[in-house]
């Protein structure tokens, strides 16, 4: 199961976040990982715990200002990336655009999208996984695997359908180890999750609780 | 057959290049049709030429300014439309919305994508049809199925591997007959075109000369 | 005083509300207009009402696809046309290219912005007039005028010093002549109005009501 | 005169064209600074170079994926940052939300934009500065100062009529310490430019001639 932690640009520290994923890393066999904002990614990269970017754009090295080139967030330390967010809502070609530059740079990708249907249309641009996010259940604690099962058995069906070869995790308001098993019972490879931990007074304790029941 | 004309924002006169459509129509098997400006569909649609919109939002009734409502180009009209062409691209998110607005709204739906890829993701989304547009062709006068054909029988298979009931068309560079052959050869059910037509000093010789080897 | 009836996508006959605004026009010293959608422009010029466009693209005649253009909405019948509306804001550098796509067409600009530092940016492209909206009044049926003078005020200061020649409208839960009363004692030239009028059972009476106490 | 060297995201070295920065920053009157992509500014700013963004959204703390956040980019060392780059068009409402987002930060800022009516636009959002640069010029080689000295003397007199405390900048095609001198002439109290110091074999050298002749 993978486990990434996005900490969109939440008042937290990144690097104790980052920490807090590295060790709770190493005693479980769920996968962590952590993206914070492009500014942070050296830094948390430097723990060893396992950086993802949240974001990068369609381009290549040239003329661009205030884009974020993968070849950079790589070379910073990531080792993925997500696209299309539900906060950074990309049109076709660009998450098309996106997934070709990040797999340039050699960065994994999780390509996110609110139903079923825009998840077959994710799938269908070769990322390495997608990611079903109900925009509405983002940020409320009601988890996505208790509150709309059906949205991640049938964006599994959907992705499935298209490219066999692409994961699907699922995210919006998971918080508990049990949301993480659920989202696993319904096909989910991983879980997308954010305030849950960055938001945390421990972030320890929190992400012990969520790979305790795995 | 399908052969949709698309206005643009040239400086054509609708209404001649609309009867043109409508008259060539009744000459052939091939179906043919128009796609003016939101604010001359009701004038095109009145000469009793198919009449299509170049885009609808992914908006319903209410509060929305400056957009093109599905309900209200059916309403003056049209009976389908254009959603993601090359020079109006949308957000993922928004090609769905587009779509189900269309089909909320009894609109026929032709969604563009410039690759195999995009065209793939957006048979996933479930439109009607969508036509593969190779962007650096539009407007060149050089024809896809003669510069590109690997483009249109690449983009046939990615929408009927994602979904067979989705027809493939094509465009970009389109204005002969024989550019409309040699689309069919490839497997495409119809084309797109623009200037070839919308620019032509006499818009039915045009057309006929396009549908006459058909 | 200018009265400005937006239609938005509401579910409104915009022939009847148009032939309302006609006739209460004869009525009262108050001008007044309606902006209908792109596709009924020409529906709505027909009654003879004031017309305007809720929106323009800054492009010429061309290859463009699913924009408005102004010339096709001048001749339609519009007279003027809204531009960044806070339903359709826009770039900077596109503010500044409708309105001169607007100007070049002969329509009157209606700028709109949502505090007083933007009005006076807006000023400083040189539309005929500008609009201040609070966007968290909107459809609140809360009117500016009553709601937060100050920004009114704050908005012909800041028009003023940066343009005098540019006149300032507001706009934001006007539903009433006296919301239209006080914008005017406020310094406003116009209102932009929506609901009020638009989802009126009778928008004879509800113009009526709005340009009695002038 | 400031000088601010933009690194798009050219493939160079950052760090090496900071270090080039800071050295002759201390041979000069001139004010040097350098703005490397976000996931570079602490291994730029830890040369001691002036340290500027390329962009900050127009957000706070918060629910906000692959964003760029004023207080994170002031956090990783940079001091101020442009607004609304060619290169990264804003909507003016967003121009604002980003120069206010800028100052709760504590960062510098430089809004951009294309000729000398957006200028005027641009000072009225009340940044500490503008910058003119005429997009048909920039990467040409051919300098804003010689190419289009009206623009220039234009954009003073916009921003001065708006708010007399903004700064003017100018960029575009400006590689040479002429170059430098001639926009100070026309009444610029800085210059934007980018590839020809980042793509400089010898960025010291090639500041070294710019500021030569101040």
């Amino acid at each position: 199961m993978f486990v990434l932690v996005n900490l969109k640009t939440y008042p937290c520290d990144p690097v104790a976040v980052a920490e807090a994923v590295r060790d709770v890393n190493e005693t479980t066999d769920a996968r962590l990982a952590v993206a914070p904002q492009a500014a942070h990614l050296e830094r948390v990269a430097d723990t060893g715990a396992e950086t993802w970017a949240q974001h990068v754009d369609p381009i290549e090295h040239g003329s661009n200002t205030g884009h974020t080139l993968a070849e950079s967030v790589a070379n910073a330390g990531a080792v993925g990336t997500l696209i299309n967010h539900s906060e950074q809502r990309l049109k076709l070609a660009d998450i098309d655009g996106s997934v070709q530059a990040a797999e340039r740079a050699g960065l994994e990708t999780v390509v996110c999208a609110n139903n079923p249907a825009q998840i077959g249309a994710a799938a269908a641009l070769g990322p390495d996984a997608v990611a079903v996010e109900p925009p509405a259940l983002i940020g409320t604690g009601t988890p996505v695997s208790q509150a709309d099962p059906d949205i991640v058995e049938d964006a599994v069906d959907a992705a499935e359908s298209v490219d066999n070869d692409v994961s699907v995790l699922c995210g919006a308001g998971i918080s508990t180890g049990d949301d993480v098993v659920a989202a696993s019972d319904l096909g989910s490879e991983g879980v997308l999750l954010a305030s849950g931990v960055a938001k945390a007074d421990d972030p320890t304790a929190a992400l012990e609780d969520l790979v305790d029941p795995l």
